[in-house]
């Protein structure tokens, strides 16, 4: 019968102990457990809670757990309850009963809050970085190609031409807001837990602020039945994941479109291909569609946990156990995206062509005739009629606009001259020179601006 | 280089194997895997695309791998896509260039549409028996405390009083809904896909017939390009599965709620409770907990597919090999919560003293009394008024209803006689005697329907 | 001070009475609450609980209830709580105090809880004759459009040929297991609660099978204390909900692409798209846009009715109002939806010029050239492998696989033949003649089918 | 026919109108839009683009057209599609062309990304102050019961005692953190999107940093097509607002408790308690159920928002209009939530006798015997065991620990000494002196920091 079992007439059923176990998911916990509790025996020696000499045997100990775990040599048995359980009953059989004394002042409500923080700043850490390189792949891919023009598109229909560098930084941007909110996240979960003991605080003259310090956090928390409770650092971490999957998915939405035959803008590289089984021809955007297809994952994780604790009452309650597995899934899913969508877009290659045949399609340049007209006094809404009508008549005789007369453009308002005719994709583009327009010039203020931001 | 690759110039990258691999988690397909296979061969050798010796070698072939698989001897390498190349390098090892035969007329995207479809099909005959344990357990302990009483409650406050028996038959209920409507789900996962290739179907003389009947199928699919992009019946099994989990999850609030020291109706049993490593006294209804907050990750795998599947164009796209891991997890959450649950259930001990005790709290028979009075011919909503007002008095002067003189009655009502004194928490009960109302009678009639159902 | 507040000191807070009042949205329960106001009180006076008289006079009064807010006449007051109150009190100003018997032996919580099932009972049969409608215009496109063949896709990328027909009846499938889930749910939705009281059943001798019959219902719910909280009728409603509009969504999608100047397949009427304020040139296929994005608003509403049930205890909490304002918002964007989309789908063009320029690309007929050779004996596996090679061939000299000359394809194969150069779009479709198959023949098959199912 | 309908034949569908007007809900964005419309007319003043009498006209029509919809003089015609139209073809009326004019140089893309940010920033502001103002009524209710004593709880049993006043400022950190995450949230969107046209930027030398003054912005937008596609703000603020209704669910869950007859801890005033149409005697807690519920519509919304920019393409697609009523149902929720919870706890009444009550069940001081045993030299280890067995003991002979006599404590220790009967709750409490424990100290502490938050 596990030793914490006083009180009980009867150990827990198998079924129970599995039902209950987290140890097969938060042994990933084990370096956080670890360094959460070597700054904790460092601070109860210091506060002379315990010895200097019981501290040292502690730290060594564990130390000597930490590299059994890492050289795969440590033995998950799978009746310790949790990632604690295991470390601790290894620690007394390695230094004896010396090991009962690191739990002196602590609770497992409040270690657990710990090594979560912990956890969750490696993470964003983590995350933070990976979203650095897919941005500078992004800003590396529009330098190369500053001068492809494509058709911009609202509604999936093209509307104006934009420079492809343009329409890449627009990535850019939802990753920079990523970034800063990753950033605002880490704010709050760096705070430190430990002392809140199981709910109310611990019964020992505790110097919580070593424990911080030796653990680099800035924050302590200030409400220990908060403490213990407390899981919005996972869920804002999940926040901020699926805002940046659902960013991934709309970038992976567009490489599986622009890789259609139909559109042919870009050729996703082999290596980041796959093949069909049964279609000899075929070569699959998969890693952009399974990155699609992971988003809704990661907002369900969001979703449960979000409904997991709706409604639970002060303090810690055992349904918080449930907060690991959909965050580290949602940790490694972000992870692994952001790395293949980095491969995956530095490798890739754009097909000018097929963007340019592109932009002759749709009257992509209806919207400067319109401004043309305003240029000479009409109202906006005025020039947007008159070149509906332009563009209604062009449809009905099956030509481009380049391809009307001046005579066929003065049928719809005589302010039209010769110079409409050097309206072009070019000139389009060269015009949207306000701050975030289109125009080359403003893109490649942007480039040196997300130059600066990547340092 | 994958054999499957013939057009490509370079292999995958190494991230892109890992990130696209689905064999750490669809190894789990590998029994319908290879059942499929087989009804698949000897198709083919009944319809003479393949010979009945190549057929023979391609099933001894596929019963060989099975029982590698269950023997643990069977090597899963990380560079195999998925269980389908798993099992069919294998075959090849076992049995040569035949093996290559079993893919004619396949595709992996009907090949991975049947062994879904096998998997859900084994996942709700399952669920469903566990349902049933669950209901019978339920049941008995309705049976066993067929006379206790207790209050009922709306709004967590005292309302009527009512049998347990009654109040545990609630969830008999629920999970006999949960168990229909897995049924229903049933229907639509019983249908045949194979035959549909790749998307378009098969360009061989196929009997599907055949196939469906082998594999005990009751209906085929009738639309090749809806057969492999359909994963209604994943999503549907998992609604069915979030409403299961919402049950258990109200019987664990109630169960968390009642083993409370304030309410005090329950003791789970020991071996389904655990300790704490802090404070020696505590006793924690743990399991509830946990199944409580594990509703949450279910409702979570909901959400992911649906929005996975969102605006997916025609026909199979990547994205679906994301239905696999969170099917499989709610499969196992739902049924290890229903097993877990009912032995909790079976074992939990209650407390008929203390229900009592709260029977006495709260002016339980306050309708009661107004029924009195509307029996006499007064309107409800008068009574209810009239009602309200002797409440309000009996508050005011700390007294039970029981303890008011016939005269203190009478101050609000002269229809008040010597009988309003026989109103007991008995007489209110027995008073509910309509069809699903808490009386006795009614409630015996319920066990005896219960019976029935589970056989 | 509200009649029902006979046990309180002050009236609600004016906030207080803002927060909980539901009038502003259950008034449209209106007709549901008076058919069971009716049925209930002609019950009760086949119980002789209430005189014929009594009954009449009720029954007239509910009537012109009925009349007064269908003629708009009726003042929803902002202080009666909710639609039960607010029929009731206007019953009162009618026909006076006999109005306060309505209320015998009958809550708002069974009164409510039928109300919900009359009300979703309703929507079941109106959501599924707005899907039968777009099934028929799905079919006569079908039927209209029988020979326009297109590519198949998967990964969105060409894979093989079908018939345009085949490709809408996928969708006549999804929409047909949808109609085939709002029955299921219809059955369990289809339970009389009345008579379930507060919580614990009524006192008084009701007739309940007599009020169920009034009402049309099959079934009675057998246990008080779930019928006042069970909502799983409303949750089924919206899970079925949620997989229509996924259907909607996917349909949705790819008219979006199809519309594309790069597809190119469609057109969409010119009633059914929209302009743009400032590109004169736009035509948006906006109401295809609207319904994609309506989908994830009906997984909320789900996803919000499942948190908000989760870990209730039994039985009526006020959390339950939260039911409506979700519901009505889901049966209204629903059906919305599927009439929309049926006015766009008759309306649609298809321009099987595109298509066929479509067929051109991406080596669509390589399968056919493997299934060639497994026909000559190859296994399918070396088969598929050798026309991999081809396709990167011709792919390297920039060729499409017809104008390659014999000689190059003996190159990979002595097997292939004269003969190799016969295989043709028509050819490939025409070979996938199993059942579900994209064969002109299934597809007629398939054709009769839908017609009798529509009936 | 819509004047923006140029190229087209036919008028939409009035189905279709119907489906796609925003007017029924946008409507509420009149004062943004105007507010924007006016900075965006002087500025096209300022840079010479129109005259500055065309501008003040503009402006005074504007504010005319402002006055109107304010004073409720407003005829929201349902054939306007959306606000913008609406404004803009009254304006006509009240102005003549000359309202034309005003959509030079801006699309409605640009124009509703503005009005939303400028709505979402006062939304947060109002939400902040909210927030504010319940943690007021939070802090006051911990100043005015600062010595009251109740059992703290870890599962719901009781754990340790803990001070009411330490409990209620649990959640004053939990609205803490939602105060500093609007802030956060705030910075992404304090963002002026004007300048970038209908995605690739505006034609005309516009100022954008003039408009962003005007309005009060601190940034502005980097790229017009991420610009007119970015909703991250709007969903940004539903993440704050799950997280801010989840805390007044656990808030709302433990009032619900705590009002129970069987706790008794407290008695929500009868302003904020509702009554039974057919149960006299009882007194709702509505209105923390009811903010109960309404969490679940608030993660609804969020998960809605995410599954709807799922996968969309840039930029502007017709799927964003579904923003708006999710967004302002949550803001409404959210607020009118916070409101009605400030003035219930303000008028809260606390029982401390029932929780005095409470403190005496369930051997809550037991941590306290087993930290007696640790401060004697025993390892926290073993201390635990021996108290876990004395408990046990105690259970068995029915007592409480104080009820033990020395020789009982002693079977199970020889170094419990006769000081073992001087732990009490009130010295239990006190020994929690760590920064953030529930000792009176620290309390009174985080009292003042508390109060130099609020300002």
């Amino acid at each position: 019968m596990s030793h914490i079992r006083g009180r009980f007439q009867k150990d827990a059923a198998e079924a129970v102990v599995k039902y209950t176990s987290s140890l097969p998911f938060d042994w990933r916990l084990y370096q956080q457990d670890i360094r959460g509790s070597i700054a904790h025996a460092r601070m109860l020696a210091k506060q002379d809670i315990i010895s200097s000499e019981e501290a040292r045997t502690l730290v060594e100990g564990l130390n000597a757990v930490d590299a059994e775990i890492k050289g795969g040599r440590f033995d998950f048995k799978p009746e310790l309850e949790d990632i604690h359980m295991a470390v601790e009953s290894r620690l007394l059989e390695l230094i004896g009963p010396v090991a009962g004394k690191l739990h002196t002042a602590r609770s497992r409500n409040d270690q657990i809050a710990l090594d979560m923080r912990l956890y969750v700043r490696d993470a964003i850490k983590e995350t933070q970085s990976k979203v650095r390189l897919l941005q500078r792949s992004l800003l590396e891919q529009a330098e190369k190609n500053k001068g492809i023009l494509m058709p911009g598109y609202t509604h999936m229909q093209p509307a104006q031409p934009v420079l492809l560098a343009h329409h890449l930084l627009a990535y850019f941007e939802m990753f920079e807001r990523d970034h800063e909110r990753f950033a605002d996240a880490y704010k709050r979960t760096d705070v430190m837990p430990l002392g809140s003991g199981a709910l109310a605080g611990a019964a020992y003259k505790l110097d919580r602020a070593f424990v911080a310090s030796e653990l680099g956090f800035n924050r302590m928390s200030q409400n220990s039945l908060d403490a213990v409770s407390d899981r919005d650092f996972v869920i804002e971490y999940m926040g901020a994941a699926s805002l940046g999957m659902m960013h991934l998915s709309r970038l992976a939405e567009e490489l599986v479109l622009w890789s259609s035959s139909e559109f042919g803008f870009v050729e996703v590289d082999d290596s980041y291909a796959t093949a069909s089984s049964i279609m000899p021809q075929k070569k699959n955007p998969d890693v952009a569609e399974l990155g699609r297809g992971k988003t809704g994952r990661v907002f369900g994780h969001l979703m449960g946990m979000l409904a997991m604790m709706k409604a639970l009452p002060l303090s810690y309650n055992r349904d918080l156990q449930e907060d690991k597995e959909a965050l580290f899934d949602t940790v490694d899913t972000l992870v692994a995206s952001l790395e293949v969508f980095t491969g995956m877009m530095s490798t890739l290659q754009f097909k000018p062509y097929n963007m340019e045949r592109a932009l002759g399609q749709g009257y992509i340049l209806a919207t400067d005739v319109a401004d043309y007209l305003v240029k000479k006094g009409v109202s906006f809404r005025e020039a947007h009629g008159i070149t509906g009508h332009l563009v209604s008549y062009a449809i009905g005789c099956n030509k481009a606009l380049e391809d009307l007369t001046l005579e066929e453009y003065q049928k719809f308002s005589q302010l039209f001259k010769e110079d409409i005719r050097s309206i072009s994709v070019a000139s389009s583009v060269a015009s949207k020179n306000v701050p975030g327009g289109t125009a080359p010039d403003q893109v490649a203020d942007q480039i040196l601006r997300c130059r600066k931001i990547l340092g």
